[in-house]
């Protein structure tokens, strides 16, 4: 059969443009005699056209006008690399406008003006797939949308990070404290030398809201995410955790029931069984819960010019197939869900206290934990003297009760100071 | 939107059947909402029409005359559930002569004749999906027919059948030996009374031989696939991997290189750091190694009635889509790979000799190894007198060399027995 010939436009060469046009250089034919579609970069907007760029790179149809890319009726196909909102959100939107179907890696973008520009996709029919915007290579947005579209699904948990999913596997694995093992992560290019959008949990927390519009169908920004990072683990903690065959991973959590929605991120305790447990270094792997499927496990690199480029590519022949059979695939309609508040959700803690080592201490504790309705599975003490602290396991528990309990244990004489607290998942 | 009704029959009504059915009829408006598609089952072809089933089951429109079903003018879709070969093949075939796409969970069918119904279903334009066909609900075939289909593949390596997998989990965990491990299996229903085909190799072996077809665009047939089955594995076997930091796993390979394949399904020993070594129970899981994504790993249920339906339900709205859109999506021209001849492949093997304990016989044995020029890389003596036992990890060696080997220590006076041989794949 002939080939049809897609001619793509390509804004941003970073790490992720660069990777993208190597691979579709060395896979073009390939690719044209597996699907038929003949990819072909047609133009390629930089912000910088002197920049020296590897000899795959066409500087011939190097351009520093993204708007004029957007434009062209020469340009079939849109791919989004520049990331942030501005001016990607007017960049997108005109090439939706333009028909132009669009692929991108941007989760800022999507997880602020996603359902927007899902609308304005739908009413143009035409695709918007950003396989590259959550955990990079691993394909979760295609299961969540294709495979699972019909599927009953409870929960999506992820690690999505990979900076702090290798700062918490370095601290488990040697022992570092959280300080050595960011340097450590700085030093190999896993972290970025202003690494708060990371260890903050807000990363995590745009590729949280993502997966509930994806795998929910929620209507949702960004900023109804609450976020919780890993700054404040401490090599105790994570030490309590081994002894206690559990493994500290920074989770994105989606979960559905009773027709309300809960979307966070936090660090969590999970039992080393579980298979996220195992998910080391810069790895992201996201499990998936449905009534039908059971439990489902998709794990591989987040981040990264070719896995990402990967992903990419992934969605350009997608979008391509689309076009070219004259149709495309919506996520569908977004619908509000309600959100769960924060404080109405309940689950299993950890929490470290550090108190003075004198009698009495933990009944005094003790006491507040019941006060609040807050019921013990588990305490130890861990040191003496100054030293001293006590770790507690606690019963699934409300989490405004929770945060009482620590406001009052933070009054109390006897305690030095509230220690972290960690969200415990149950095998 | 108004919903498109795509009328679905339904051919096959056991344990995936019936759980499709149940998972259909609860999901069918918020499938509709979401897609705007309506699913409505118009057609079930059964064996025995008297058969007591679940009241989900709308008994008015059984028929056991599964030939009518893919010939209606009222049927949009057929689901293939019957398995095996006969009258399955007749029955697709006709459904795609028919202009009808066709979903099914038949790896026997697919495995022997793919090639030809995959020709069969491009020159009528109609899909073929069988993501249910490979690891149950485990999104395989998507991934890898949709997000990595310009992906530079060099290996798919999984665990793709249960029965196998609880059983060396049994015996790693609780020190059981292969027998008791089967009789639990039999026991919990996860391998069947006449468990041959598990046990074999042979399931895994047509799953290769589908994952060769997607993953390269193979024209392969199970014939193709050599198997070796876990029967001969021994409780001291897996007591070696233990102590040595490895797991014992049945697995499936597929790997390309220099424009040749490999295809085969034997035991192997994966270092525990492995993604593959942690996967327990009777999940399956399958791990993917290309040049861009660098490892991906899926994990799910790769059995049951439910996980089954949900991986169908998944393909019945796809090609419901592609249907309304008046498209489908083929797997591409298979080509004729060469197929690298099992006495040309190489791996690490670990290689259990059981010897008679006397001064001398370890010279005896090593200088066979090394006639055959295979390296060593390890021995140990475990027992002595008349329960020794010599083994062996080598390094990378031609299994033509290997099997020479093998035949060779058979007729040594001082070998009892020539034990289990197992691949070893390195970290």
């Amino acid at each position: 059969m002939g080939n049809t010939e897609i001619r793509i436009g390509i804004l941003g060469c970073g790490v992720v443009g660069d990777a993208l046009i190597a691979l579709m250089n060395a896979q073009r034919d390939i690719i044209a005699s597996r699907t038929g579609i003949d990819i072909s970069i047609n133009a390629i907007a930089v912000n910088d056209l002197d920049k020296e760029r590897g000899d795959w790179v066409d500087a011939s149809i190097l351009t520093d006008k993204p708007e004029d890319v957007v434009a062209s009726p020469e340009i079939d196909l849109i791919v989004e690399l520049i990331g942030g909102t501005d001016p990607t959100r007017e960049l997108v939107e005109t090439a939706i406008k333009n028909g132009k179907p669009v692929v991108t890696a941007n989760k800022e973008l999507l997880s602020k003006e996603g359902p927007n520009l899902f609308t304005l996709a739908d009413s143009n029919g035409v695709d918007l797939l950003f396989e590259a915007a959550v955990a990079g290579g691993v394909p979760l947005m295609r299961v969540l949308r294709e495979s699972l579209i019909g599927e009953p699904l409870d929960r999506v948990i992820g690690i999505v990070n990979g900076t702090t999913n290798f700062i918490l596997s370095q601290m488990a694995e040697t022992g570092a404290t959280y300080e050595n093992a960011l340097m450590e992560a700085q030093r190999l290019g896993f972290a970025e030398s202003d690494p708060t959008a990371d260890i903050s949990g807000q990363d995590a927390a745009s590729k949280a809201a993502i997966i509930a519009m994806v795998a929910f169908g929620a209507e949702i920004s960004l900023n109804d995410v609450p976020y919780q990072g890993i700054s404040e683990i401490t090599s105790a903690d994570i030490a309590f955790a081994k002894k206690s065959q559990r493994t500290v991973k920074l989770l994105a959590v989606v979960e559905y029931s009773n027709e309300a929605i809960e979307v966070k991120v936090s660090p969590a305790m999970l039992p080393n069984e579980h298979p996220l447990s195992s998910v080391r270094d810069s790895y992201n792997a996201v499990f998936v819960e449905g009534q039908a499927v059971d439990s489902l496990m998709l794990y591989g690199r987040g981040a990264g010019g070719n896995p990402t480029a990967s992903a990419v590519l992934g969605d350009v022949i997608a979008a391509s197939n689309n076009l070219i059979s004259k149709t495309y695939r919506g996520i569908g309609e977004l619908r509000q869900i309600e959100l769960k508040d924060l404080e109405d959700q309940e689950s299993a803690y950890y929490i470290s206290v550090q108190v003075i080592d004198e009698p009495g201490v933990l009944a005094n504790v003790a006491s507040i934990f019941g006060e609040n309705k807050i019921s013990i599975r588990s305490m130890e003490q861990e040191g003496m003297g100054g030293e001293a602290r006590l770790v507690f396991i606690t019963h699934a528990a409300n989490e405004g009760n929770l945060r009482e309990t620590l406001s009052q244990l933070g009054q109390l004489s006897s305690v030095e100071k509230v220690g972290t607290t960690i969200r415990v998942i149950e095998p």
